[in-house]
């Protein structure tokens, strides 16, 4: 039995997360839940899974949850870190979105949680100290996303010898050093369905609405993730979790259209053979086997059938149009404070083109004059990387007040 | 350091084998080899890989063979069983054709030699016997076909905890009961390219030639085999083979016809996740595989580029066309002496239609033939089974040479 919290539970990836626990109730059950302000569906989850603790990020919020719940409600960022080190808990499922993840991550790593990981800001932005406390502490982070799973279930045990832990990966006094992960894969290959814009001109890309970059071709995901799969931004941070979550040079990681999402990511192995995962385009397949493994569940989910889809096809991703993968690229590999400002710009100007500040164009436009501007700062402690989220996200805020973007 | 002994070493696979061993002469070693006939190439093969013993099939050539060499010469099965049983040697490779290729791996694996399978008859013959005395010797049984390997490299360490021989599957001293692979798999996808005439009309393929059946459209492979998949009854033996090499029940397992033969085979789990394996169509990538396995060592095989390849499709077999592999399903699951019958009969067949004694669609007439008449023999011993293939093969001769089919 695993006792799990849940760190944003009424977002995507928490809903779907609850569903697997109900349908899983002799392996797993609900020790904590945090939400960001939607009370009302928190307290159907309170009735349904009997946590033993919440948090509300809103604090007005949390006040008025504590008023019609008998259990302990805690708020704010201090509320969600409680959440994420419960004692009653030995797993938490983060699915925050933003730099706001990273440090809950951190302090239940610190508490000995292992971690399925579906805030992709957690590795982006503090891959190196995440990873360092992962192998510390000995715990499993394991990935929720589809990709990283697809190449977890790839890699599985080629390199894991006879651990349950992917964090043990660099941990030289525990695994053999010819298992370094770069002498035995020749690279690791992540797939893009491209965005529901794959297709378009340039000229088309400058009109494009709130509702077109929402509508994503494949998937059904939170806003912000929509968004930052329409620019390839997505995609980027994929790049930069890979590189953190199995050690791979960045070299060795390389990003191919797929539009029908089937083949969620593949491991090219030394001798030439490739290893790929596939199904259906369905969340819950990697979130439950980041809970179930080393088992696997059954599950109710759609089979894919191959038969039925006919055609995989693939394709070069176009970094003129999407330069956003590109950025990511040249953040994950300069290192240090770079990928944080990569995300703190990418936050908030995704979050002003959905307030209709911004237009679609102009966010690979924002966020290459943050990076440009910063100098990195190399092997930054935990301070230092939410110091410089922190600016950033002000420096970028200013300039699209003062529309210093546009007519560019 | 491994020490191989080669049965077949003059044929496709034999020589690739020898071209891998030289690629990784301090991993590899040749201890014995062992031909049909051709003891021109196989002199050259002495020279090169210096085997302490070799074996010719044909009499005559084996005597003319003595005279040129210094080292002993074997002749005859008894001659190939000898170098299948080699002290010197640790592993042997069979890539014999056709049921030949029985009493060797058995007395192989009784001499505690790990065998790297490529003789499809062995298993479609005597899988049961075969597999139960590889868990008695405790030695591994590593598959060269390229669907067995994939099918491998995809389950993998999922089902075989800590051990490096699929063998023990269904040893339960050994493993978990809940490793049974019925319980961790939903079913096993061998595809196939579906041959040169997979676009064919009835009409079209009655009047197919030798020459045509040879043109496989991805794979260059000896002329039996090759002919094997155009009539898809090689891909009915596959079945066979996966059934007792992985104890996957048929109904589990499916065939999907994919004409670019990049993915190899497929695995999907119960949690409805698919594993595949990719490369180009190149045998040498299982048979080192076989042989490197745990590990995996480099390859100078062209790499697969899936933005060159662009798209994977997948179709249903044509099972009224192609009637082989219902041929194979069925005996398969009839099981006892009918495998060993329809492989027996489809030897015949096969080397008759390349001796232009019938035609290409008179192969599934005289196959079933030769199945209906049958009355099955359950769990067989060698010798009845052996009887079984020496007799069917003779009623197969005589029904070709009498024409019988003929005019059907």
């Amino acid at each position: 039995m695993k006792n799990i919290s849940i760190l944003g539970s009424t977002g995507s990836i928490g809903t779907q997360t609850l569903e697997i626990v109900k349908k899983n109730s002799k392996e797993f059950k609900i020790a904590g839940l945090t939400v960001n302000n939607n009370i009302e569906l928190l307290k159907k989850q309170i009735l349904e899974f009997k946590p033993e603790a919440v948090a509300v990020m809103d604090e007005e919020k949390a006040d008025e949850l504590k008023k019609s719940v008998d259990i302990n409600v805690y708020s704010g960022i201090e509320g969600i870190i409680k959440i994420a080190t419960l004692d009653g808990a030995d797993t938490v499922v983060n699915s925050l979105v933003g730099s706001v993840g990273v440090r809950p991550t951190i302090e239940a790593i610190k508490s000995k949680k292992n971690i399925a990981l579906a805030n992709k800001e957690t590795l982006v932005t503090a891959g190196q100290i995440v990873m360092e406390e992962a192998r510390k502490n000995d715990v499993n982070l394991m990935p929720i996303d589809s990709e990283h799973s697809a190449i977890f279930q790839c890699l599985n045990k080629e390199i894991y010898n006879n651990k349950n832990s992917i964090n043990n990966l660099k941990n030289e006094t525990k695994i053999n050093q010819n298992n370094d992960i770069n002498n035995i894969v020749n690279k690791i290959i992540i797939t893009a369905s491209g965005g529901p814009f794959r297709n378009y001109s340039k000229r088309q890309l400058e009109n494009v609405t709130i509702q077109d970059a929402l509508k994503h071709p494949t998937w059904n995901m939170g806003d912000k993730i929509t968004i930052d799969s329409a620019t390839l931004m997505n995609k980027g941070f994929e790049v930069v979790e890979a590189h953190w979550l199995y050690g791979i040079d960045y070299k060795n990681i390389e990003v191919v259209i797929h539009p029908q999402s089937i083949i969620h990511s593949m491991v090219e192995f030394k001798d030439n053979s490739t290893l790929a995962q596939l199904s259906l385009p369905n969340m819950k397949i990697p979130i439950q086997y980041a809970l179930s493994y080393p088992k696997r569940f059954s599950s109710n989910s759609k089979k894919l059938n191959l038969l039925e889809v006919k055609n995989l096809s693939f394709d070069k991703p176009n970094l003129e149009l999407f330069p956003c993968l590109k950025y990511a690229y040249y953040a994950g590999k300069l290192g240090g404070t770079m990928p944080a400002v990569l995300n703190a710009a990418n936050e908030v100007a995704v979050n002003s083109f959905l307030n209709k500040k911004i237009k679609f164009n102009d966010i690979p436009i924002i966020i290459k004059k943050l990076i440009d501007s910063h100098t990195v700062l190399e092997n930054p402690n935990l301070n230092q990387i939410l110091e410089v989220d922190k600016k950033t996200k002000e420096e970028t805020e200013n300039i699209i007040e003062n529309k210093a973007i546009i007519n560019n």
